[in-house]
């Protein structure tokens, strides 16, 4: 079956999704739970297959550990899925008011139709997309990264499964036969057939996405953040906020890559957080390496990478409005953060940064669905349309307006 | 100056308007309303240039009449701009909650940023889109048809004017030198300078930008409505509304293109609209063509077309989930309305169909930012992302998540 066929398939099975009720929708997610686990030892049999071929085309560890998949990981898996049945209904929701005419306009939350996602070598998020998209009433079609392809394969199988369980269409998932570059392409291009296609993964994944979709978008994830340390913070709250936005997870897209700091404070801060963060590699602006000797000097190209490694970009800067242009200039719209005892200086830099989400006295890794409190998430959007920073349930939704009268014409 | 300097002076301009009050930005509406009025001779000048240019180039009657400016037309252009500075301040809005440790997350509505758009002659465009874009804090080009240019280079002066007048940058408001093609598609690449561009005007229009845009664009305005008379409606009420979709004004993106008829009524009813609407073209399915035999038969080409003409296609359908089925497959997803006495049916319509706006018992021609009571409207969103159905003020925003805290760091 070509991935147009299978997208095509995948609207087949829409209208029966959409007027799904709620409670219905709710029973599919806990059958997908039930079913996994059920299938559990098949799912993990298909994981060892992936991971026996991961090895032998010399995948690097941090892969094969998102790979790896084990009984407890997928309980965990399961349990994400009970967690996302339980929360709020996203469709229906709306507000209603009437015109001087008498038509009466109500503006209703919708299923997008059919979402595809393409993402890397992450089996949970098989099931967490899965969930999301069938909880907001969307089918999907899961084109995850081929070194995944036999535990995907598995785990597509129990929840299409689940889904006819409860009396919907198996169809309303799908993954492609192929798992081929090829087939990401043509997911892209599918115009008209796939309503919105959300890439999660590596900068060249949402690079290659952006240039050849034609159809909608949401890119995520790219995150060059930055923690800025204005002259008036406190620096043992600076010094633990930069280490735990550095180090506490550095491969994830919330993490800091870069430090912007104040003259003033600069030589008193940076001696001090050279010796806490040992194993970080610090790539200075000149400044940085007269204030330390030994660090590396940083490229324009440094400033604005992301590493989603123990290294830190870190320019020195004379105030929070030059800290506000660098960042703006080099960063990827994701998360940012001041520290600060200077509320002027704290509402300069809330109003003047372009990103998703802008912190005060705290770390950047907060910007996540769970940690905003919105549930699970489908990803974390660097744009600015439809959806910005943490995608909830709402973000798979569009609305409709529904209208009533009794004859209306207009005049 | 290039397409790109431009945009990028329009980009050094939006901090300055980012951080105007709401008073300031309405402020520059009242001066923009106030300047177009004291500078109307200069632009009925303009515009009597750009008349007489049209006229040699043979440009259709109906162009001409949306090309043509008169006191009392800018007057009532001016009139709108003061209606927009009326309306509610859409940044700003939104909602504050604090997590369990501490950490206090705001969501709040901020400006795109640099919004572009490209249409047709229609010189209120000019006024209109300015007005809305600077009302929520977004500087913009404006890439109005060439036949206007002379018209809008005239009232683009006054509205730079305006906003230097209240001590914003001219720049926030621009138009290109340069009218041609090329200008429109080199705004259609500029990614990462040109945040959103909205294409408002035909279906060409649209295609080109939907196929060549790299920045992120809103689809707006193709319109092939329907209006689906079930066998249960009222027959008097059907006739006034079908006549009110199709031929209260043809040319617009809301008029009905098509009717779809129940069997059941269709012997009824297609006789008695026949002698209803006596300058409209019927071209009619093979059993349309059985009851009013001189009736063009359709192909399936006509059943896509818009043509924003007193033309209508004709469809007779055995209920109304075909009816459903007919119309998701031909419509562009703008504006759809049931003629019906059924609850039952009115349900199924409006939960069925995949459109902006689903209408019961009332005509598709209330799309339109005004009659929803939206204020004034950039356009009429027929995609399902960030937006759909009539774009007020709240289309141009995006919204920042604003946290503060006081040291927090994740676990």
């Amino acid at each position: 079956m070509t991935v147009r066929e299978l997208c095509l398939r995948g609207r087949e099975a829409i209208p029966a999704l959409q007027s799904a009720s709620g409670k219905q929708r709710n029973d599919a997610l806990l059958a997908m739970a039930k079913l996994l686990m059920r299938d559990a030892e098949l799912i993990l049999e298909a994981n060892k297959k992936d991971l026996s071929g991961a090895a032998e085309n010399g995948v690097p560890a941090q892969m094969i550990d998102r790979l790896t998949l084990t009984e407890s990981r997928l309980g965990a898996i399961a349990s994400a899925l009970e967690e996302v049945a339980a929360l709020p209904d996203p469709l229906g929701l709306g507000e209603e008011w009437v015109r001087p005419n008498g038509l009466s306009i109500r503006r209703v939350t919708v299923p997008i139709g059919l979402i595809a996602m393409i993402y890397e070598a992450r089996p949970n998020v098989t099931a967490d997309a899965a969930a999301l998209a069938v909880k907001s009433g969307n089918c999907v079609v899961l084109r995850g990264g081929k070194e995944a392809f036999f535990t995907n394969c598995a785990m597509v199988n129990s929840l299409r499964e689940a889904m006819v369980s409860v009396g919907l269409p198996a169809d309303c998932i799908s993954m492609p036969e192929d798992p081929s570059r090829e087939t990401a392409t043509q997911l892209m291009q599918l115009r008209g057939v796939v309503d919105l296609l959300i890439p999660r993964g590596g900068k060249s994944l949402i690079r290659s996405v952006v240039d050849n979709a034609s159809v909608p978008v949401i890119e995520t994830g790219a995150g060059n953040c930055h923690v800025y340390v204005d002259a008036s913070a406190d620096v043992n709250m600076a010094l633990s906020v930069v280490d735990n936005a550095k180090r506490q997870r550095p491969s994830v897209c919330n993490a800091a890559e870069g430090l912007v700091v104040h003259r003033e404070i600069a030589d008193t801060f940076l001696p001090l957080l050279r010796e806490r963060l040992v194993d970080v590699e610090f790539r200075g602006c000149e400044e940085t390496c007269k204030i330390l000797p030994d660090c590396i000097p940083a490229t324009e190209e440094d400033f604005y990478t992301e590493y989603n490694d123990l290294i830190l970009h870190i320019k020195v800067v004379g105030g929070v409005e030059e800290a506000i242009s660098f960042i703006n200039a080099h960063n990827t719209g994701h998360s940012e953060a001041i520290m600060t005892e200077s509320i002027t200086n704290a509402n300069r830099f809330t109003a003047g940064i372009d990103a998703a989400a802008v912190y005060v006295n705290a770390s950047t890794r907060f910007t996540d669905g769970g940690e905003f409190g919105f549930g699970a998430e489908i990803g974390i959007s660097t744009q600015k349309m439809h959806a910005r920073g943490p995608m909830g349930l709402s973000a798979l939704t569009t609305v409709k307006y529904v209208a009533w009268g009794n004859g209306q014409i207009r005049g």
